[in-house]
């Protein structure tokens, strides 16, 4: 099952930080998310929106910052994402 | 009787989850609803809404996630159903 | 004497249920609304609204389910109305 | 003194409801207003109002049936009148 | 010194009543303002405002009535003035 | 130091009141505010703001009164400035 | 890492004070900044944003004053930036 987004809105999953122990182990994606960062996972077709011509600007793949508190978060087969309009894409992280 | 949405209004359905007791007996359909996950009963012909030309882009059927809070409940013939204009539809579950 | 709406507006008349006492009589248009249904008894004309075209797309007679909330109560000869805009209102019945 | 309404706005002024005293005499013009009737006693000439295109489609001397609350109430020469855009104007009553 | 509005602005002086006292004497311009009646003293330029073509219309000497609590009051050489938007003006008395 | 405003915006400075004390001595820009009043101290180019075309009709050393609480101050080198939209200008005193 | 800015969106990062101890020891960057200030260090690619066209006027390196309150605070690499939306800057400082 996968997510695909109508319109200008973006499919987010979160990034979750590498945290070492005191030991020096790596524990990849440990509890913490790394707040407002996020993967793209799927992007919406654009094209008209709410009367406006909306070009996509982010790919699949992309790391990007977010606005706080925008988005909607949803499940989906125990997976957590968080669908937002592209507009609400702060910053990509290259 | 059956719902003829306006405009850019589409009449959606909550989808149940199945349940399985714990002596393993399947009850489809039962109690707890998927949040917003909902099926598509009913589509809008679109066309110009609030001035604006509104292309539908989800079809009867179609599983879709939709914005919290969103929408209006309904009641009809027992059934309940959320109507919601389309641009309330975040993605369609493939 | 009669309404007529002005631009977008509908006028609409609840819906009264049917309902039937514990001896079986049925009695017509008793004490309970239908939430949020109604009857269009009149339509306006459409046209420039707030700077935008409308087509009136509901039509005298139709069953229609509106937005809760909506429209204005109106009192005209001791029957009860209430006046929408055509956006307010969310599906025809049929 | 008389009023001349600017762009889209109407002037206008309660319908009195007469009433009729135990003894059978009608008082004309007597205490009561019927709520949000009134009568057109000057039309705005419309025009480009705030960037829109507004056609006038109220006259003089119509009876109407205004959005409760709209408008802004003001006295001349101890008449009290109502001012409100045409567009807080639901419906002529014929 | 004199205030020269910008745009679709309109510098409106109230007016007062002219009281009589008991004793028959006219006491011009005393105490009492007529309320949300004003005198136009300087009418801007019109135009282009907020990206919406306004051309204005009321000039210098208008008796109007405008809006309740619409408009900035100011005061320049011990003289006070409303500055309002021409949209604020209901109405000019004749 | 220079402020050099962007799109529609203007830097104003207070204008301080001369203030003459009992002994008849001056005291040019002493404590006192006028309030509302500023001199015009730079003026951005104005342009497509918003969307919108934006032509800017104060100019550096105009008096204005501008609309209360609109505005940013900020203070640059010990000098206080506001920075307003050229659309909070009520007008310009001659 | 960088950040990216999408649409009309500038990355700025606050300009500290230098402050000089009672000793007089220079302590560059020491902890206050200055309040609104920042040096633009990313600038999106403007175009069209939410439907309107917007041409970016500030470039890397540009001291910029903005508005209080306004843009996202967002952390990467335990560097703290704001992302504004570039009518949120007031003037650039010269």
């Amino acid at each position: 099952m996968k997510l695909v987004p109508l319109g200008d809105r973006v499919v987010l999953k979160a990034i979750m930080a590498e945290e070492t122990t005191k030991s020096g182990i790596v524990l990849p994606g440990q509890a913490k998310e790394k707040p407002q960062q996020a993967e793209v996972v799927a992007v919406g077709p654009g094209g008209l929106v709410d009367g406006k011509e909306v070009t996509m600007q982010v790919k699949v793949g992309d790391k990007v910052i977010y606005a706080k508190y925008s988005g909607t978060e949803v499940k989906l087969d125990d997976e957590e994402y968080t669908i937002v309009k592209q507009s609400d894409i702060l910053a990509v992280i290259e």
